[in-house]
């Protein structure tokens, strides 16, 4: 069987990552921590919605927002 | 009784799929990776929307935001 | 006590059914595998929305977007 | 202690009852099947919106689709 | 501690209560059946909305549907 | 370790305290009994919308329809 | 493996911390305590919304309503 999802995440540990979330704000920022509720922290996080883009520091992320998370430089080494 | 869904799930990976999210968002990619819940791993992934297509490369997807999966070529198999 | 719902649908295993989603969505096709969480593999599947219908082949569907099954073979059988 | 919401949807198994549903569609079949979900399974059934109604027949419902269940016959006895 | 919810709950089982339900309907009736989900059962059940109050008897209520319910005669006596 | 959130709850109960509601309705009461569910029960509560003020008497409240729950007088101890 | 979001969250007790919403409302106040569902306390809070400020107080928050959480000093340190 592959890899689970979760196990698939934590190798992106430290990696920039970009999330998606359900109000279609946008976080790209270093993910730090997750769990098994796909419950994120990311530090040194930008928001960036329709209007702007803010600075927004260490974040936690409720994991019920989250509809996609994707990792450029991880994309380019699996591709 | 017929198989599990999530086992079908399981044939499917390393096969080109399509998801439809539920904000109407379409992903297509390389399936690598899933759980029970539906969280789904996809490689060399690219989303369309009503506007346009991009490239995102490797994309980790929460279940609860997928509404339907389908393998185009896999339907072709078991027609 | 009657039958579980899930008892009932396994039965339908093999049948053609039609479902409808909480998008409003529509989907028929010949139900092949499924779970206690109403998660869902139809072979063979036609989309229908108020504005189109096209084919999507095999489908899993994850079971929180179903709002009912119906099978109008079944039906006339049980009638 | 009252008798629990299950035990008495069971009562209803055969009886004609209306179900209400979060999109606001109304549904009208004899009970045949339901489980600690309100999973229900209708017999004979119609659909009534706004517009229209339809015979469906058998019908399998997921439960986080309900918001009420009536029943005019068992009301009248028990009233 | 102070009483848990569903024990104040039971004490409302054979008086009138009225709840009001996240679609905006309220419906008044006697309690007489009721779970840990706040899954309900009203006697001689009366629906308003906006437009109109129509009898319904017998409901029985998805938990997940309601947002209060409140007991003015309960009310009197605690107040 | 800090105190765990229902706990603090807890230390309301009997005093008044301010609800507010995904549905935007705003609630005020004495809080005499909660779980850990955050199912809520008050007396004597007062109901505000945009439109109106309303007096209800005593409420039981599905906690998931909660979003905030502020108790002025509690914060001004603290504070 | 990296410690978990709600280790981290905890880290941020008696600091000052940035909730936004789901009903895209912003609350700012001392964190005081927390559980495993972000189920959150702040003390001396203030709502922020597009129309106003208010000083609330003490505000007990249920998690399911958090999107996100953010910490400007903690950013300030970590980065």
């Amino acid at each position: 069987m592959a890899d689970a999802p979760t196990l698939l995440l934590e190798r992106l540990v430290k990696q920039r990552v970009t999330l998606l979330l359900k109000d279609a704000r946008q976080l790209t920022g270093t993910l730090v921590a997750l769990d098994e509720h796909m419950n994120l922290v990311l530090d040194d996080a930008d928001e960036t919605t329709a209007e702007m883009t803010r600075h927004l520091g260490k974040v936690v992320l409720r994991g019920s927002n989250v509809v996609t998370l994707h990792a450029p430089q991880a994309a380019a080494k699996s591709a």
